[in-house]
């Protein structure tokens, strides 16, 4: 019954990744909580770099300084 | 001044179909609780079938499978 | 297999209201929008009055004021 | 370490006014709480004025209402 | 620089097995999307089950008729 | 009308401290974006250092080791 929702810069990741991912996420919290996986939701956000802020500036701008 | 976020499918839910669901929410909180409805906000995410896992797969590959 | 979480102030409401108001959300998902109740899942996050603001104020001030 | 989530309607805030909201915050927190910019977060969730309800309507219809 | 938030009922998980559920969900997307781990930020909120709904009803009913 | 969800570990922030807090990013979202303020709600989770996760460890480790 768990809900999981990661938020993760809008790179192209594939929909086989975000699979591999959601399928991850649900085994492990059935693996160290015994979770059910049947009733384990999982959403994947994917946030523009525009909008996805660290240490006070834009993942956009990080990106543009080579970080 | 609750705040209600509704999580669901990309499906194509029409404008006047979600008018509904924000109104039903906004009366449901203030018939049970007394909320006051003016200050009631609902936000409605849409998310990819993609990005939306249940039961260790995404909605896609279940859907693919007809269910 | 929507997902809704319901923030609101924490002021005692009772276990019973809470009970309808997640079937009562639950039911209007799948009234309007035809989602499967079994797979709704409904959150409701209580919040301290010092921890929510609105027009700027803690919901302590403005009710230390009367409104 | 903070994490903040900032979600508004989707009116074309410009990249240069996005990038100015996640430094304000980042500094408030610091300023106040004395926590470390460099890993405090900011994602900014632009929503649809159809998705997006207040009292009972959604923003589409309050705006077409000249509110 | 994820960020992944986990919502589980309130059942006494303890802090170890937390830790082992952060470490996991880090390493998982380390490992498939090349996210760095040292700014990869995971969040647990536990529920009570009473403000827990799935099918209509609240985990506490659910699990008082033994499901 | 913008919500806002500021998440931060639950370390004894005064009333004071998260109403000032509240104010300053209600400030900041009428300055730059022009948000009504009257609208504009703010919700501060405070969450325990064994549910915070950052680099794969709970704050509450990082802690013990001095960081």
């Amino acid at each position: 019954m768990p809900f999981v929702n990661i938020k993760i810069t809008r790179d192209g990741v594939s929909p086989e990744k975000k699979a591999l991912l959601i399928r991850g996420v649900t085994d492990l919290l059935a693996d160290l909580l015994g979770k059910n996986p049947r009733t384990t939701v999982v959403v994947i956000d994917e946030v523009e770099t525009d909008n996805w802020g660290i240490g006070g500036e834009t993942v956009t701008v990080r990106r543009q300084r080579g970080e």
